[in-house]
Formats: structure tokens, C-alpha cells, sequence
């Protein structure tokens, strides 16, 4: 039977957003794995129910429901271990959960910037919910929040300065070919460029040659989906 | 013959307070190889002239010259495959190479808290050039620059968020032993405290936690250091 994963999506049911869940599509093309998607609004809770949590991504295997990127990359990789692996072994899994720390960081970093984008894209359904409870947790209007935006542009791109520097000496994080540790990072920047136009990246930033190099993986894959062109 | 490695010492031959000879001192204990380190100052470029550069760690094999932390940490793997891996393979050799990025970040987040700690530590001779070439470099006298440490203090904390997370499910980034990738970082936080009693990191930080298992790697290795305790 098919894998299921249900996929954060707007009002638009082709727009897919949610950086957690682009890390898992990619970690299933790695995989070579046919994937159902299904898409899942903030406000679906009663959808995922079966799955104990609360926000997607959330996979559906047969009669297992897995939710939690990191969970399901390690379920994944356990339960087809003859397809191509996603961490390289029992140090690169442990080498990699960090890559996932540090994509949940960056998370956050970009948040700022796009948070009144997925605003305007979140299905009419969600929107009370998604002003409430992030302008609770940001303490003030999604207005006000992005208002500075282009001015805290400049410290955004200097945070990416390690991962700039790695990125200068080998095409991805895993090496000469990506891995889930960067598939964890890319779905930081996928989620951006699907919800927003701002641009976030410099054209010739080392970061953005990589994040475009994750684009054309697996046929396209995430540069197939709906989104803008930054 | 006894591998050598030019060590950045301090006024004392003793402080030795290098981030990146740190990580391959603590490299050269997991490849246990024995290592007669020779204290060296910023001024004595010329004993290092052979390497072609001028910053340690150098290290010397009979008549090889090998400088830089990250070059240095391959040509061990290479050099003595049959020792322990400081990477696990060549996956996690390619994962490694961005804890090397993220650590010299690191190096450049604790800089402007241990600057003028720094300069209270440095032998006599090397005092104008430090002074100078670091004040040139941030634009502000060193005293000026550190004036408002405690403040910048909960920004940093936080910017290690990431690193947190990390250290609260696994012991080390490589997994339930450390690996190059755990020295690399490590050495920032060794360098602090070699010459600085200003405290980073709060008693139950997991970073901290992490910090000290550390310190106890290798039968003490960094903890029998000249250093401060914090």
C-alpha cells in the first residue's frame, strides 16, 4: 500500500508549505518511495488525531501513524534499509541529528521575514488561527513583525556565513551527493520561496547555488512545486 | 618519530588557548598518537614559515608540514587509517566538514567576550600585535568592544539553541562517543576558558554538560589544561 503524508498545505491545495514536510517529501524521493500526499490544513487537528500530535508532517503506513520529521526520517531509514540511506550509516544518523537542529533554527531565523506571507496564503479556514496563535507568540501584530524586514536582511544572510563556507568547498552538506541533512536545512528555504516572494538569498550566494542544486534533485521535485521565483 | 605540533601559548608556556589547536590536540587523543607540542607566539611567524602560513596549529611529520585544523584532521584519518576514525567513514567526513564552519563561527560569537581576556594573557611580545591587529579588526579599542559583554550574554545563549537541542537527546554530535565533529566546537569552548573567567555557559546548560564530558575525555586531557573553571 501506498505511504500517506499528510502535507501542510494553503488555500490553494497545490501550495505546500510547511518546512518540516518538505524535509520528508525529499527524504522519500531519496528513498525511491511513491508518496500520497494529502493536503492538511492548521485547523485539521481532528485529521492527524491518530497520530498523537498536533502539526504535520504526519505519515501514514499502513496501519502505523508516524509524525515528527526526525521520527520519520529514522522510520524511514529503518524500515526500508535497502533503499539508499539517508545518513550513511549509524554515525551519520548521529552526525545528522544536529543538521535537524540546526534546520529548526533557521526555522525560526526566517520566520520574520515571511510570516505575514503565509498570512495571505493560509486557507481562509486557518487564518484566525494562524494570526492568533503566532502573534501571541511574537507578542504583536504580523504587521508590525515583518515591518523591519528589509533591515534585518543584512544579519539574516551573515548567520548563513558557516554554512556558506561549507557549501563553498562541497556541493552539499553530505558531500559530493545530499543527504537528510540537507534535505533538514533546504526545507527552511523550500517553505520561503512557497509562501513568499521576499528574497533571502543574494543570486550569487553559495547557499542559493546549493539550495538550487536541491531543486532539481529527483526530477525537479521541489522546484515543481508552486511557489515563487527567488 | 614523535609527531609536533606549534601550540599557541600564552605569557605562561603553559596557557595554551588556541580554538583550532585545541581541536587537534583532542584529535590526536582519539587517534592516539602521541604529540610533543611547542609553545608559539603571533609574532614568531618565521618558525612556522615552512607550513607557507601563518596561524597555528602546524604540524610536523619528520619533514611534512601540515597546517590549518581542518587540513591537519584529514591528513590523520589518511595518514593512520588503522586508528580510531575521527569521522566514520566518508559520509560522515562530508558531515563533519560543517561542524568545522559552524565552530569557527563560534570562535567569532565568544570573540567579542574574551577579547580583552585575551590580551591579559598574551606573551609580552605579542601584546602590540594583537592589540592592534584585533582593534583594526573590530574598529573599537578591545575595551570598548568587551564593555557590554554581560549584555550581549543572553543572545549569545540563545543563539545555541540549536546545539541545545542536540546535546539533550544524544551525549555527543557524533553519537554516545565524540568524534572530530565534537572537538571542533569543543575548541571554542576550550579557548574561553583558557583564558577567560567570564562564564559563557550557565551550571545546567546541556551545551555546558556536553562541554564537560569533554573535558574529561582522554583521561583529562583539556581539563588538566591551564584554564579557568567555569
Amino acid at each position: 500500500m501506498t505511504l500517506r503524508l499528510y502535507d501542510l498545505a494553503g488555500a490553494e491545495p497545490d501550495r505546500r508549505f510547511s518546512p518540516y514536510c518538505w524535509r520528508i517529501r525529499l527524504a522519500l524521493a531519496h528513498k525511491e518511495l511513491a508518496v500520497e500526499t494529502i493536503p492538511w490544513r492548521f485547523t485539521e487537528k481532528a485529521h492527524i488525531a491518530a497520530s498523537a500530535q498536533k502539526a504535520v508532517p504526519v505519515l501514514v503506513d499502513c496501519d502505523r501513524w508516524i509524525a515528527d520529521s526526525w521520527t520519520i526520517a529514522n522510520y524511514l531509514e529503518d524500515t526500508f534499509p535497502q533503499r539508499p540511506s539517508l545518513f550513511g550509516g549509524a554515525i551519520g544518523r548521529s552526525l545528522t541529528r544536529h543538521y535537524s537542529s540546526l534546520a529548526d533554527g533557521l526555522v525560526g531565523s526566517i520566520f520574520p521575514f515571511i510570516a505575514l506571507d503565509i498570512l495571505h496564503h493560509v486557507a481562509e479556514k486557518d487564518r484566525t488561527y494562524f494570526r492568533n496563535s503566532r502573534e501571541q507568540r511574537v507578542g504583536m501584530a504580523l504587521e508590525a513583525f515583518v515591518a523591519d524586514r528589509d533591515n534585518k536582511l543584512p544579519a539574516f544572510r551573515a548567520s548563513l556565513v558557516p554554512m556558506r563556507t561549507t557549501l563553498k568547498v562541497q556541493p552539499f552538506f553530505g558531500g559530493e551527493r545530499p543527504l537528510y541533512a540537507d534535505y533538514a536545512v533546504f526545507g527552511a528555504f523550500q517553505w520561503a520561496r512557497c509562501i513568499s516572494p521576499f528574497a533571502l538569498l543574494e543570486a550569487d550566494d553559495p547557499v542559493k547555488l546549493w539550495r538550487d542544486r536541491l531543486l532539481d534533485c529527483f526530477d525537479g521535485l521541489a522546484r515543481k512545486a508552486l511557489a515563487y521565483d527567488v
